[in-house]
């Protein structure tokens, strides 16, 4: 899509639509940069990061804990972006994506999916993929952001049960927003119940989870388990017309 | 500085010019997003980071191998952001610092100095400090960036010798910017001689070898090490009206 240019202006940059939440678009942006087939600094993608951390919370409106609207923000720094000059849009929150139809709405320029990348990768890692297992917030799960993609395909998503799923976002308010430590053997546990309720992949479709996989080398270890930020950053270097290292 | 908002809407982003190297600006995010006191998203800084990886290369110019300026680039990228609407400038890299003139001349929003906060921060650690040594590119050795500074507090800059200078490049260039393993002891090596030649203060004056004492926990280690990104990050986020987290 976009071209590379060594003189600084060849190329329009990526739009970053962060800070939702920060810490995941610091590992975001690590991640572009690692996977990145680059030997010196001009071979990297050019991004542009909104990295706007005041967005309301996500999952709070979706529950109607809180009546401060994201998506409207979200369109217009989709807006903002797109003036200043983008080739493409990204943003790297699963629950955002409930809100994607007014930031494709508010702009000309492609939005990537994490969803839908998301999505591929799994039916990429499973031939005839039948079941995952989704650890995500309560918005993401109350907004069926992932059911619908993946029912479309035929594929069945296993949600945690209520006392997991209250550890999972326990671990993703009370750990890692909050920058203090994981419960490791807590979220493991979570992921081993899925799978042994079936799940042949485990999606990490909370980039809040990807910093714990990031932090703790989980990916390498586990190729059952699809780390949602993971994929978006490889498909970003793609789509901005570069290579992903080998 | 910049207030803190939770509409989404109250206060202007921090703008970063950044991607220089590309590295070093996810690790500045990271920093940034680590040292602030906050506990959950909406407590965190909102910045504006153009990810600006092609800019040409800062040292290449410096030394004459390269016709390819940087400076009328940088200053472009700093009007760009200042029209997007920021509070502040920082760039996360200092040898762009040979260039700030242009930059500041370009805008008015304040362009927050690495250079100026890193002498700053080296006085603090050392009572009436009168030999530091200097880590850095080729390119901000040439220029003089630091050693301007320091002399006008009377403070002498020590610098490697050849051999040990043409080991810090190549271990900026070769290894960090090349997304390859560090060789440690060869750096720990350098820093061990300007201890040697009576340096007080080591500065990591390139903010590719913050990334290695990033990654090695060097800073936790050492107090009489001081890094010009970290430095970078704690100013910005108190600048921007935030607490740096105790």
């Amino acid at each position: 899509m976009a071209g590379t240019g060594t003189d600084g202006t060849a190329s329009l940059p990526v739009g970053v639509i962060g800070g939702v939440g920060p810490q995941a678009t610091a590992y975001f942006l690590d991640m572009v940069v690692r996977l990145t087939d680059a030997a010196r600094d001009q071979d990297h993608l050019d991004l542009l990061v909104y990295d706007h951390a005041t967005i309301p919370d996500r999952t709070a409106f979706i529950l109607g804990t809180s009546t401060e609207d994201p998506g409207p923000v979200m369109a217009r720094d989709a807006q903002r972006l797109e003036r200043f000059g983008v080739s493409f849009l990204v943003v790297p929150c699963n629950t955002a994506h409930h809100f994607t139809d007014q930031v494709v709405a508010a702009v000309d320029v492609p939005v990537l999916s994490i969803i839908d990348e998301t999505v591929a990768e799994s039916q990429r890692r499973v031939d005839g993929l039948r079941r995952v297992g989704l650890l995500a917030t309560s918005g993401t799960l109350h907004a069926r952001v992932y059911d619908s993609a993946f029912e479309a395909s035929g594929v069945e998503v296993v949600r945690p049960d209520e006392a997991d799923q209250a550890a999972v976002m326990e671990i993703i308010y009370e750990q890692v927003k909050a920058g203090r430590p994981v419960d490791l053997p807590r979220f493991t546990g979570v992921m081993d119940r899925l799978r042994a309720a079936g799940a042949q992949v485990i999606v990490l479709g909370c980039t809040e989870l990807s910093i714990i996989a990031a932090d703790h080398g989980l990916l390498e270890a586990d190729r059952s388990l699809v780390d949602s930020l993971d994929v978006l950053a490889r498909r970003t270097i793609e789509r901005a017309g570069h290579r992903v290292r080998a």
